[in-house]
């Protein structure tokens, strides 16, 4: 599939008209376009613009709410739930992440809970939120089932992303993955590119390994078996058990301590999407002098990617470099969009009163 | 190599007096036997028994400080900082969670982290400790460098385990895993056994896979090269990447938020180990009605094991059930000692001034 390279000033502008002309603020549409954006800028196409189709519509479907208020229905000076009544996920994450880091600045620990949210794109970019305001930042979300537990051919979890970012010189410490084998998006990337998946990452309606991305997509979505392995793949002995059990702890920290529904009811109730997320921030300074931890992680990371190199690797890398040197540029040339994704975004620029026509080639 | 099961209770009082036998009081030879036996009681033959013959030349050859006296040198209502003094760890471990407890009891939450420690014994002892005050239980630890980071072949992170453990009916969440694709205690069981490793867990000094344990553990001790891989193994195809990361956020919340070293200096100043762990209790009545949330987490819990099970699968297990039931068995059966481990206590026992005749076979 071919891609061409659109201007990011440019598609900035188009999908906040596109937010805009759904009915979102300024600020709203400001809001939901970057953190979309951030994932095109990071490089991780499977969550950037390839996916303003989905968001496109789960808005017109219905499931997000326009005018949802959320709401904070549990709070203590450490901690809050929110019950997101359906908005977008995007700008629930931002709310409440940014509690969380208030929290966080003034008892030094904030940790709030989101209920009947959706979809939030990146989990990085809410951990990075507290990152930027020199805190440790986690953010998690629990998503629609896809991940099969070990010795099951049922999916009961979904991709269950843990992000976890603190500061560091030169570059900050900013993970961001999925607890599954491979992230849905990357699922999606494969199924649009119409190339075939490696053994060992899926697995069919019966249980089975396969290597076809759409039969696994459509399997999730009409709830048909199979799904995606965990992080460590079948079984046991290459450790499946662990993803397993982080995909959980994610599922902990979202739906159960949220009030919400766990993986396995997303997208089942008519109308709702019913996704949960986590955010904690801590703030590093509850273990003493801040410059110096954050000096003896930088130094630790430098040590990393100093150390000896596999035999033809000549770069070891520590997780946000990637991102970080992508986003440079990206804003130089261009976000890759593939000739499938640039139809979809006439096609909604259209619906949306945005004219494509302000999408510039690099 | 052949195992002979030998009574509990007689392995509980041989392991007291043993450690009496070094010079620790009686509580605190309880505890380090309790740390250690749970080990085997939950199956984990890595980390029981076993490893009596590391403890002991910890202890005898100076790195465990019989005489130790942890201070807090950081505190906040809701941290704390514990300089360990080259104390035993299992000891410190203890004082540390206690503490993290008797925050959260107080505050919702406490994160205390410990420097220059030795090693604690298996990880899901404290955060069970938490679980069972109704808390979240988290706790890590740092350990010697023995995981290669993706590109790398240079053992650079400890195995750094994570444990998370929740209360929930009838039988609580209790995670307990390494972050690399293999602990060092398989590792080690491996090469007692003189059997061979799997392709795809392990790689020699020049970063190529291998299959002999010895020669690994070898390498790892002469910091040689080489090492074990992280969970989701070789390179960033099946998310070794993702391992990784997981490694160094347990790396930050031991060593980094400690003010200790890192796992690539454990064991490089003479006389001392250096280990750091971090232990974090939660209240999760911060986020509503306790038996609301714990309920919720025993029907998603019930629901994975009742899932659709793989081709040739009969159970799926949620974690902490084969430790739980391991338990009722190994109290029953005796714990499976094979004979290298059972020489070495009787050299133990001579030394220690334990007599090894109060060992019981079943």
């Amino acid at each position: 599939m071919s891609y061409k390279n659109l201007a990011y000033d440019s598609v900035l502008k188009f999908c906040r008209k596109v937010f805009q002309g759904y009915g979102f603020s300024p600020d709203e549409s400001r809001i939901i376009t970057d953190v979309l954006l951030t994932a095109d800028l990071y490089g991780i196409e499977s969550h950037g613009i390839q996916r303003l189709i989905r968001y496109h519509k789960e808005i017109t479907g219905g499931l997000v709410k326009l005018d949802a208020k959320p709401e904070i229905v549990f709070e203590t000076p450490l901690s809050a739930v929110i019950e997101g009544n359906d908005a977008m996920g995007q700008l629930l994450g931002c709310i409440a992440m940014d509690l969380a880091i208030k929290k966080a600045k003034t008892s030094g620990i904030g940790m709030v809970t989101v209920r009947n949210s959706n979809h939030f794109g990146i989990a990085g970019y809410y951990s990075k939120m507290a990152a930027d305001e020199d805190l440790i930042g986690i953010s998690m979300t629990n998503s629609e089932a896809i991940m099969v537990p070990t010795f099951g051919r049922q999916a009961m979890l979904g991709t269950n992303p843990i992000a976890f970012a603190m500061p560091a010189d030169p570059v900050p410490f900013l993970y961001d993955a999925s607890t599954t084998v491979m992230p849905r998006g990357k699922l999606e990337v494969y199924s649009k590119r119409g190339s075939s998946v490696p053994v060992g990452l899926i697995i069919d309606e019966d249980g089975n390994d396969c290597t076809d991305p759409a039969r696994v997509l459509a399997n999730i979505i009409a709830k048909a078996g199979g799904g995606i392995l965990p992080l460590g793949g079948s079984g046991t002995d290459t450790s499946g058990h662990k993803g397993y059990g982080f995909g959980l702890i994610c599922e902990i920290c979202t739906s159960i301590l949220s009030g919400g529904v766990t993986s396995n009811y997303i997208f089942r109730t008519p109308g709702r999407s019913d996704v949960c997320h986590g955010f904690w921030a801590i703030d590093y300074g509850l273990f003493g002098d801040k410059a110096a931890i954050k000096e003896s992680l930088s130094k630790f990371l430098q040590e990393l990617r100093d150390s000896d190199k596999a035999e033809g690797q000549t770069r070891i890398y520590t997780h946000g470099e990637i991102e970080l040197e992508s986003k440079e540029n990206v804003i130089k040339q261009g976000i890759p969009v593939n000739e499938k994704t640039y139809n979809e975004m006439q096609m909604i620029g259209n619906y949306a009163g945005a004219d494509p026509a302000i999408l510039e080639y690099v």
